[in-house]
This record gives C-alpha cells, structure tokens and sequence, in this order.
C-alpha cells in the first residue's frame, strides 16, 4: 500500500491553488532544541515548501536560548503577522515547555497541525475541512485502497496528540470500531490479532509481526526505528506481508502523506 | 454501585461554594421542542438548581417558533449577559438546527455541558478542570469504587457528542485501553466478552445479559429505556449482577452524577 500516486495528486491541487493565488504563502516553522528527528522531519517539509514555492520562515534556537513565555510571545507575533499563513512548532518539545499551553496559543486558522484544542475538537465532533496531518494522510490512503472502515474493528496503537487521538476521531467519524491502545496496554496481542484494519505508531521495531496479526487484515505503519542507518517500522513488512492482504512498507508511504497534507493545510 | 454518597459530597462542595460566593449563580438552558425525555431532563435540572439556590433560566420554544439564526443570536446574548455563568442547550435538537454550530457558539467559559470544540480539545488533551457532565460523573464513579483504569480493556458502547466521545476522551486520558463501539459494530459480543469495564449509552433495552459480559468484569449503564411506565437500562441488571463484580442499577446511579456535575460546572 503505497501513497505515491495520492501525493501526486495532492501537489497537483496544490500547484493549481498556488498559480490561481494573487500572492505569496508562507509557513513559519519553530523548532528548538537539537532532536536530530526533529532536524530531519523539518529538512523535509522546508523542501517541499521551497520546491512548491511556499516561503519557509524557520524560527531556530537552542534549548537555553528561549524559554515559555518568549516562545508563546513568537506564537503571538506569527498570529498577528498577516503575511504567515501557517505556524507549526515541531514535537517533542523539551520538557520545560508545555506543549498543550504552546498548541493552545496558535491561531486556530494557522494551526496547520491541527494541535490547538479549539481544532482538535472540531475534528472529534466530525466536522471542519482540515484534519491533523498524519491522520488525514492515513484516512486518505485507505480510502484510495477503498478499504471499508463502517463496522470495523480498527485498532490505533499509539495516543499521542499528533497521530493516535486525532487519528481516532477521525475513524470515529467514519463509523468504524476504534480501540486505542498505548504503552500500558496488557495483552496487546488480543487485540492485534482481532484487528480488521491495525495503525501502529509507537516507534518500537517490529513490533508487529506476522503472528500478531489476522488473516486478511490491512496494516499502516507510522512508526520509525533508526538503527545503524537503516530504518524500521513498527510493523514486519515481509513477515506480514503474505497473511495480510495490505501492508505499508516502512518508508515512502505514510511519511509523504502527512507532509502533503501539511502543504494542503497551508494553503486551505 | 451507586452514586449516593459521592453526589451527596459533591452537593456538600457546591453549597459552600455558593454560600461563600458574594452573589447568584445562573444558569440558562434552552429547550426547543416537545421531546418528552428531554422535558424530564430539564425539569430535573431545574429543581435540582432551584433547590441550591441556583436562578433557573429556562428559554422554551416550539419548534416553529424559533429558527437557526434566532438560536444563535439567543446564545449570543446569554453569552453576553454577565449574570449568566452557564448555558446548556437540550439536545437533541430538531434536525432543522446544526447542533456543531449552536455547541461552538456557546461561549466556551459558559459551556457547562462540554460540547464547544474548544472544550471538546481540551478534554481529548487531557487538560481544564471541566468535563462533559456524564462523562465526569463515570469516571468520578469508578474512582469512588477504586477501579483502577490502567491498562483495562474498557469499551464504551455509543459515540454520542454527550456521553459517548467526551467518554473516552476522558479514559484514554487515564491510560485505559479504550474501544468506542457504534450501531455499526459487528459483532458486539466479541467485544462485549473482553471487557474488564464495559459502559453502555444506547437506550437499547437489555442490550447486555450475562452472556455477553466477562466474569468479574465492572458494567456501567447510561441508557434509559421507558416501556409502560417502567425504566429500564441497556444493562440487564438482574443476569449481570451475579457475573460482574460491580453494576449500576438503570436509576439512581449516572443520572444523579451527570446532574451533580453539571451543578458543578455551573459554579467552577
């Protein structure tokens, strides 16, 4: 299950929307600390808005150079800023932030990631025409597949407030059965191998393997382990490959999606 | 298990609240409609304030007596209406009104039922000191009972914007493993059997019987069924009592507490 064709489409509207645009869009990104993840995760998207001609304003510090207050006083100032069209700030931050204080503070109409409460709810209630990046993504993709999801047992591992929440309430929504399991799951094999459609988005290699899994299901993997320069997913694609009917590869399927719906969401 | 003493200490809480707090409280509740169980709701609601001494506002219309935008300038001038501290609109509403707009227009710091997406965000978060009165009362009621949430396979059955959603906002938010299960759900039973906490909010009659819960597993039913003169729950008390270490009987348990901590809402 691949996003390649999905992607393409995406930059294809996107390109249309920026031609028919009578100006510039610009994305403002903060990204503190030195997450070497975090670096790269930024390096993509800065491309891919250069490459598509969306400004690329990146806000750039050490841990010590800035603290609470200043970062939110930076949120206030992009808010205000007419010409910034998006602000995202890169997660995880450093323990000394809140990040629920600092998703709050942007602007819901900025909030490309779909963090800010005021968002997020608009998403649990079913409704709005942006959703969080990865979430959307995923939804996209087994929707492309024409995987049914009403009456589905639908299984999330991972609840983080980037992929695993919003990404149930958009399954919510599409009238599938969603479990959202997370690290205090016991018996997490009771539920993998029930799993009609399995999203794994823990980062723990392969911890999916053929054996956990029912016959015939559909697996998505978020989930990223670097390990000697090579790249793992949560899921054992050529284990699983052959007892499920599909399954993403760990690399170039779920990770260009969630940075075209980025794109998407800037120009929405 | 019932809720008694713990809405007894809550009311305790709010009576000293309201006698140390040098002015009135009002809360203001829109009923459109004749819907008979949502007249039963509103006048519980209201005697319950009048009693703390809380001022009832009640803005009663048919159906053809108001429409959309009449509604939403009606929210706006409670809204603005600085003797009002809180505004609850009875759902459900004639289809012809968009309960997403009337729930965002609820100025979020007046919301005492929880449904503004701003309020709805908050509580996927895992933050503010309010949340959705049923949902509230639940968790409250588990606590009470030291069921410990953790890890427990916990399925919430009905994915309503009142009860259902902020419900498992709230338990995902306590590390539980938590499924929400919809009419769409197939195989109820299959889920119904591993659940260690299974909360029913349907209005199906008997939906659950002793064979369909796991030994020792705790039930919590929200649903209400009326059949000539006589109420019951989607929660077979009687064949589940035995088998399930803790049931709610179909009154005098969630009802109370969803009322209690709508009071507290109002007064927070």
């Amino acid at each position: 299950m691949t996003s390649e064709k999905i992607v393409e489409n995406i930059y294809k509207e996107i390109k249309e929307k920026i031609t028919s645009y009578n100006g510039k869009y610009k994305l403002s990104v903060i990204l503190i600390g030195n997450n070497p993840s975090s670096e790269i995760y930024v390096n993509i998207k800065r491309k891919k808005a250069v490459e598509l001609g969306i400004e690329f304003d990146l806000h750039k510090y050490n841990d010590d150079e800035i603290n609470q207050e200043q970062l939110l006083q930076l949120i206030d100032d992009l808010n205000n800023d007419t010409s910034v069209n998006g602000i995202l700030t890169q997660f995880p931050l450093n323990k000394k932030f809140d990040e629920f204080l600092v998703s709050s503070r942007i602007s819901p109409s900025k909030d490309v990631d779909q963090v800010n409460p005021y968002n997020v709810g608009i998403n649990l209630w079913g409704k709005g025409n942006k959703a969080s990046c990865t979430a959307a993504g995923i939804i996209k993709l087994l929707e492309f597949y024409n995987i049914d999801l009403v009456g589905k047992n639908v299984l999330v591992i991972g609840d983080s407030m980037i992929v695993g929440k919003p990404l149930s309430s958009l399954l919510i929504n599409k009238n599938a059965t969603v479990t959202i399991a997370n690290k205090y799951t016991k018996d997490l094999k009771n539920y993998t191998k029930n799993a009609d459609v399995l999203i794994s988005a823990t980062g723990v290699k392969h911890l999916i393997k053929a054996d956990d899994i029912k016959e015939g299901s559909v697996l998505v993997d978020v989930g990223v382990t670097k390990e000697n320069g090579k790249i793992y997913g949560d899921i054992d694609y050529k284990s699983t490959i052959g007892k499920a009917t599909y399954v993403t590869p760990p690399t170039n399927s779920v990770g260009p999606l969630t940075v075209a719906f980025l794109m998407l969401n800037i120009i929405k």
